[in-house]
């Protein structure tokens, strides 16, 4: 099959061997898969990850033995394949299984494929209301929803999301969803309009915010002046969710002033799916709004460096395009 | 009256001005108060504080022009002296009121002294199966209860207490009220030692703990390494008290981490003064086990320096041993 391959740097391989899903797993056909900040992470070193990159795609099941219904459905899939014995797992908490292999990150070759493998119990059928493009924003807008499973948001809750970036984009529709009170934060007009034209508040100003003022701050820029902003707007005893990854070891945090101000701070991840793909099939987000371009996997390597140029929303590449 | 006061290190008045209480506010005379670690931050520079520190007491009501029935009331006081008018305080949250002064710490004059004025709501009369040494601890007993308020501890979580200064031996016992799996750790066997005569169980053995094995963490040590060792013994997904402020600007924090595992940090200070106050009326806590010496309040100075002392638990000041 074809694949891109990262290892000492990225690379189109038009023979790469077809996986061959193991007892329990499910040979999946790709049909799209969408380009991620982690996957350019991934190419620059993070995770020391070789192989097939990508997480975020929709696909067709073309092989599920034993449970041959899945057969032919359309399919998301769930990043992380958890051992389901530990007790990590046991206890609920799959993701974050010490022994997992996760889809195009760790020990798993990903999704910018002909083909990939993962568990059964990792594929949510979609519902045709969804389409391919809309699906392959499952993974990313669950990533957001886990912000909804982790706080608790009030319509009374005064709340902003910093960073107008594809996850930004969509942690801020999440979160909208609540009816709380919601300003988004950013520093591209133009990407902020796609949130403006779903009836939400933006700033790109910000003077629009009173220091301490806000309940709940969602952090997704993952550099060091969104934390430093989202510590200044946050109340007293309110909460900042963490929802990206920050570059280098370690930022110097001022631990006596959270103790002070007796501030929360929840690192955010993966989250669930089928609330994402419900509100994809209520119309309640808009994902094809973030789709600047589209690359068929032959093209894959332009994709990728598509996607790391400045400012870029959602690339996407589509397995059938040029076949 | 006599004082100790803060300005260009400490020294004993013996004619400093007897303050007046305003209206809605009490006048204390001072029985006990004992010294806390902010205490000798504070004469280190903390908060840019002078004036008469000390924030942890007992007194008895002396004036209370309209709550005439607090007189002769022996008391404890909450420390914050909140507006009770800003969207702070109406919020529910006077302990974070902007405009609020803090007895002994920010611009109110505190406890080591013959008397001490704070509003009528801070007062809490104390129970006569409470005693004054046992009182002197309500204070730092209310903040380690502030932990049960901010956490939901079960008895099948796991649980370290981190540090076995004055402030965690408190933290500990509150801790283990809730009947969860609580190991606490420190450096010193003979402060655990309290511990133990208590039925907790105590370890100076960093190896009794596998890494990433503990759904709560409660810090209490203050230090980098503290710190460092609540991040590497907590589960993904669980949660790491801070209840103790940090010295020094910022602690380099490994933000991604912190996301990966979806880790919270919960900031906690001030805590609620009537459970702190029933735990002791119960003997539920020990505290007279943490008094390792008394002074009078003339020799003051010399208690300071004794407090100062690396590993000294609590030291008492006493107003009227020497009248």
């Amino acid at each position: 099959m074809r694949a891109l391959v990262i290892d000492n740097g990225l690379r189109l391989e038009k023979n790469y061997p077809t996986p061959t899903p193991p007892p329990g797993e499910a040979l999946v056909r790709v049909l799209q898969a969408g380009i991620c900040n982690t996957d350019l992470e991934i190419l620059k070193g993070y995770q020391n990850f070789t192989g097939v990159p990508g997480h975020e795609f929709v696909g067709e099941v073309e092989q599920a033995v034993g449970r041959e219904e899945l057969i032919g459905q359309r399919v998301a899939g769930e990043i992380n394949a958890a051992c389901g014995v530990c007790a990590t797992c046991r206890a609920g908490r799959p993701t974050h299984c010490p022994q997992r292999t996760t889809l195009g990150i760790a020990r798993r070759a990903g999704a910018f494929a002909d083909y990939l493998v993962l568990p059964f119990e990792n594929l949510h059928p979609l519902p045709a209301s969804v389409s391919d493009d809309q699906a392959v924003f499952v993974e990313p807008l669950a990533a957001a929803c886990e912000i909804l499973e982790q706080v608790k948001l009030r319509p009374d809750d005064r709340v902003a999301v910093i960073g107008d970036g594809k996850l930004g984009l969509l942690c801020a529709q999440v979160v909208a969803t609540t009816g709380c009170h919601l300003i988004a934060f950013g520093r591209h007009a133009e990407k902020l309009q796609i949130l403006e034209q779903r009836g939400l508040t933006t700033t790109i100003d910000l003077n629009t915010f009173e220091p301490q003022s806000l309940d709940i701050v969602v952090e997704v820029t993952g550099t060091p002046s969104g934390f430093e902003l989202a510590r200044q707007l946050v109340r007293p005893r309110g909460s900042i969710v963490l929802k990206s990854t920050y570059q280098g070891e370690a930022l110097p945090v001022n631990l006596t002033q959270i103790v002070v101000d007796e501030i929360t701070l929840i690192g955010s991840r993966c989250g669930p799916f089928e609330p994402a793909i419900q509100l994809l099939a209520n119309k309640q987000v808009d994902v094809e709004s973030l789709i600047q371009a589209r690359y068929p996997l032959n093209a894959g390597v332009t994709a990728f460096e598509r996607a790391a140029q400045k400012g870029m929303l959602k690339v996407i590449v589509e397995m059938n395009r040029d076949q």
